[in-house]
Order: structure tokens, then C-alpha cells, then sequence
């Protein structure tokens, strides 16, 4: 049984497409109406790291963020995906110094830093990456913080089970509009649990988040849009997006050709985006759908575009450094309302 | 306008598939009979590498590769996509010696070997990557010694107005069952004039390749199965594909989910198949898939299927080596015969 999914981006080579990606899109309002689509708004698909903010939630409503003394520096790492830089790594080790524990707790794994420099110093250093690198060690600190604070096993934190875990599945059910049994699971990259979402219902979540007509809510969407360096790193599309427009745009991209967005709409209600490629390419398949939807959105002026324009299209180049071919968007959202 | 195809893999996680890669398949045997087929037929895709056995055909049905006096072994490397081992490296060097010409001549580019023994030897020796290194390169001083037995320019050989190109091209067409002006062109990775066929036509070419009713077909295809190692190298897919069904099977992956195949039928007509995945995801989305064309088609028996496991199916293990999910492929090839 294949995805109900369409054509989204095409790569050309010498005047016809090569390659395709396809995928589907939901963008929802905060009231949870259905704005616009292509294929599939039922499609249920895992969020991966786009359900971070949704994770970081529960540490912040619980007042356990207050009463850690978390930064909202702080708070915007343990909501994103980092790239390993100095800063992130520094804000992860202070979480856990304020929650009194070590990287030892953490039990993400390991991997290099995403970025280069990083990677290279620890190279030139000949020195390991360690939990502390891995993308997912602020989320995963948030939740030792969660469970500290409830004085809950911080040994059993990623089992689906557990009293933090259960607590980030219901508050994610309630913001999509459905019920907890509703929410697929599966082991994420990072071995956390990991959740299955209709896109509308991810895209409801994401409308709410970013809507912020509570507190919690609030508190996140802010601390992502006023850190964006935190939620991902330098060169890549959540920070230069958020940076592009600033507060007006929550954005959270996850593996497998995932992305969750929230926007900001004057007098009237956030609009919430969920995107799955349905071949699970993020980079080629992902980021120029992306940059589409908000342009056709209306989200993104020429000023924005032009920064976000690597994003958007690119040439393909061979061995020999000749431009032979082009990956751009290609596809219309329709429009419910 | 999105590609005609039917989803071919599908990529598990915790009880439901998170993505999927589509494509199309044309089985064809040597008389130009659809046997079999997913997705549409009819569609044109470029061949990329998968075009290397018929970019070498002319140098042999010229009379010129026994003139230069090349190996079975070379005639392979010329008809491959090799990993720049050793063996790969000094078989490219010789060819280019009977042509009396230098590396500089070659014109595909540089980058570091596939073969991840032969990248680490030139890292350890301080050593830069030659053009003799690029994946391409066989093929590359093939076309040279095309141009040198003619008495052509060996500059401008990549013009696709030269007449080694020219030629190349008229006998892909005409294997195809298709006329010239009916191949679409574009530039390859390494330079070379690249060539869109249907995939009916190619999947043809390959048919008629492996019959092997005429002498110059019949060298092409029983290089490529006599030096399987020639044509791609350890651990590689065409590699293992021909050692696991002996002169049986004339395998050659292209780039963007390309693969070409030609299978020798005991008293009857060869069959071709060519297949496209659409994402161009050759890895994740092409080898379960040529291992499920062939399993359908009874070409791999238990051993065979046994000895191919890792390209077949795998897990997916996380950054603490969890198993949480799983690639495989899911399709029924359509019988027209």
C-alpha cells in the first residue's frame, strides 16, 4: 500500500527531469481547519526530531524549567537538533550541571558533530565525540530534567513507559487533536520513542505552538524563534529560516524527510505545516519544498528568498565542476479556504 | 508531470513503513517482447553508467581493441564503474600505454576512490587522487583509444558531435529499437554525453547485449561476466551479482537509481531489464529491488539469495546500534507474457 503523495521537487539533467521526490503537505490553522494540501493530510508518518518542541513542553508547563533555573538559551537547545558547535555543547553540560548529573546519564549515543569545524577541532584534538555531540543530547537532558524533577527513574527515562515519556505522548495527543492510541510508535535514532502523526494532526500541533494562546506554549515557540542558532546550527535551514523571518516562524525539520513548521499570522489564527518526502530525502527532497510552501504562503518576501535562495534551488555539478543539471520545487498547494 | 511508478521498497520503523522509493521496471527479452513490468515502460530516464557496456561496443566491433591489443580484463574496466583499486588503476594505465597516451588526456574529472582501502592508502602516502582514480576512467581512455584508432581528435572526444560519440550513440539507438533523434542527451558526472532512452528500449539493448548473436555483443557481455571485479569492485553490488550467478548475468548500476541487466535464458531469447528508481536513491531504494527483479524472475536460487542477503534486506540500527526498523523491497512484477 503506497503513500498518497505528489510530485514536489524535480532534478534536472539536460532539459528533463531525472528524478523526482514526492511527498505530501498539510497546513492547518490554530482552530484546526485545514488551510491547504498536497496529497495525503491523513498520512500518518513519524515526526523524529520535528516532535522536539513537543518534548521540550512538558519540562516547561511542569514549572521544572523555572525551578531548574534553565535559560531560555537552554530551553531552545533541549527543543532542537544541534550541530555540536562549542555553544551547544556548553548549554547541554550546564543543563546537566543544574540537574546535578553527568553526560554518563545520557543516553543518546554518540556521533560527530554536524559541523565540520567541530568535527575537525575534535580530529585535530584527538579527542572522541561524546554524548554531550549527539544532536538529540539536548532532548535528552531535557527529559533526565523532567524526570528528576518528578523524582521519577532517570535510568528507564526512554522507555515508552516511563511517567516523562507518557506525559510528552498525552500532551502531543491533546495539541494534535486525536488520542494517545492514536499515535504510532517506534524507536527513534536516538533511541527515544518516537511518534506516528496524521500530518493534519502534526500540523494542529504545530498551529498551537506556535498560536501560543497558553503560557507553556508560548514560552517554547519564543525561545525557538529567539534562538535559532540553538535549534540547529550555522548553515542550516531551521536557523537560517528563523533567522530570515524573524519571530514569525517556528521551525523544526526531523530525519527521513520530516519538517514541522509553525507561523505566526497577524489577527488571526498561527497556521501550523507538517511535510514528510515520502522517500525520506530531507536535503534534496525536503528543503526546496520547504522554502515553496512559504513562499506560497506568503511567508517569505524577495529580501527573504534571496538569503534563503541555497535552499531553494541549486545546480548540479560533475567532477569537473559543470553546471549539468537543477533540483527546484515544482508543485502547487491547493487551497481548502 | 510526476514519473508513472509504483512504490518498490519500503522502509519499516516500529510496525509501520516511514518511507518508501518508487520506480519503474521494463523486462524485455532479446526479440523486443515486454515480458514483464512495473510502473510505465515507456519511461525516459538516462542511463548514466548503465551505458558503459555500449560505450565500449564500438571499440570492439571496429576491430580496434584487438589492434591496441587490450585484455579481457581492460576491455572490462572499460565497460565499468570500478573503485579505483590497485588492480582498477594499473588496467586503466596500461590501456592508456597501448594508446600512447598519458592520464592528462583523460578528461572525466577527479575524485577519491570508491574503495575505501585504496582512498585510505593514498591519505596514508600524502597522495592526492588521480583522473586514473575517477570511476569513470576505463571508460574515459576507451573513448580515447576510439578516437586514437580513427585518427580523431582526442580533445574535443567528449563533444557529443565527435565522431566516437556519434557512433556510440547510433549503436545504442539501434539496439534500443529506436532511432537517434529518439535518445534525449544530457551531460554525465564525468563529462561524457549521457543518453535518455526509454526504459523498454534499454532494457532491449541489454537483452540483445547478452544473446550476444553477433561477435562484438558477445565480447562486451563475456568480459563483464568473465571480470565481474573489473566492473565494480569488492563489496559492490554488479560485482557480487555476477559472481553469485556466473555467466549468467551482465550487471551495470548507473548514478540516480539507474541499473541495467542483461540474463542469458537457457534455449531461448536473453532478457533485459532496466529499472529506475525515481528518487534516484540507488543504494537504498535500487538493491533490493534488482535483487527482487531477479528473484521473481528465477534467476537466484537459495545460495544465490543467501550469498546477496546484505543487498536484499537490512536492518536499521540506531546511533547505540538498536535494530528499529528495516529496509526491504514490496512488489509484483506485472506479467505480460
Amino acid at each position: 500500500m503506497a503513500f498518497e503523495t505528489e510530485a514536489l521537487v524535480e532534478v534536472w539533467r539536460g532539459g528533463r527531469v531525472e528524478s523526482e521526490h514526492r511527498g505530501a503537505i498539510a497546513v492547518v490553522d490554530a482552530n484546526g481547519q485545514v488551510i491547504a494540501h498536497v496529497g495525503d493530510v491523513d498520512l500518518v508518518s513519524y515526526l523524529r526530531s520535528s516532535a522536539k518542541p513537543f518534548q521540550l513542553l512538558p519540562l516547561v508547563e511542569s514549572g521544572a524549567a523555572d525551578r531548574l533555573g534553565f535559560t531560555d538559551a537552554e530551553l531552545a537547545v533541549i527543543a532542537g537538533s544541534h550541530s555540536g558547535e562549542p555553544r551547544h555543547v556548553a548549554a547541554v553540560q550546564s543543563i546537566l550541571d543544574k540537574v546535578g548529573l553527568s553526560e554518563d546519564a545520557l543516553q543518546c549515543g554518540v556521533h560527530m558533530p554536524f559541523n565540520a569545524e567541530a568535527a575537525q577541532a575534535l580530529r585535530v584534538a584527538g579527542r572522541e565525540p561524546t554524548a554531550l555531540h549527539n544532536n538529540c543530547s539536548g532532548k535528552h537532558s531535557g527529559m533526565l530534567a523532567q524526570a528528576v524533577d518528578r523524582g521519577l527513574s532517570i535510568h528507564a527515562y526512554l522507555d515508552p513507559q516511563h511517567p516523562v515519556q507518557v506525559t510528552i505522548r498525552q500532551r502531543l495527543a491533546e495539541l494534535g487533536g486525536i488520542t494517545v492510541d492514536e499515535i504510532g510508535m517506534g524507536v527513534d535514532g536516538c533511541s527515544v520513542p518516537c511518534f506516528a502523526l496524521p500530518l493534519r494532526a502534526a500540523a494542529l500541533a504545530f498551529a498551537r505552538l506556535t498560536d501560543a494562546r497558553e503560557d507553556g506554549l508560548r514560552r517554547v515557540s519564543r525561545v525557538m524563534m529567539a534562538y535559532p542558532e540553538m535549534v540547529a546550527g550555522e548553515g542550516r535551514l531551521d536557523t537560517d529560516l528563523m533567522r530570515a523571518v524573524p519571530n514569525r516562524l517556528v521551525s523544526k525539520g526531523g530525519a527521513e524527510g520530516y519538517h514541522g513548521m509553525g507561523i505566526v499570522v497577524k489577527d488571526g489564527p498561527a497556521l501550523g505545516v507538517a511535510i514528510k518526502i515520502a522517500d525520506g530525502d530531507g536535503r534534496r527532497g525536503g528543503h526546496p519544498v520547504v522554502i515553496e510552501v512559504l513562499r506560497q504562503l506568503g511567508v517569505l518576501d524577495e529580501a527573504a528568498l534571496a538569503q534563503l535562495q541555497s535552499y531553494r534551488t541549486w545546480p548540479i555539478t560533475n567532477h569537473r565542476g559543470l553546471e549539468v543539471g537543477e533540483v527546484r520545487a515544482n508543485f502547487s498547494l491547493i487551497r481548502d479556504v
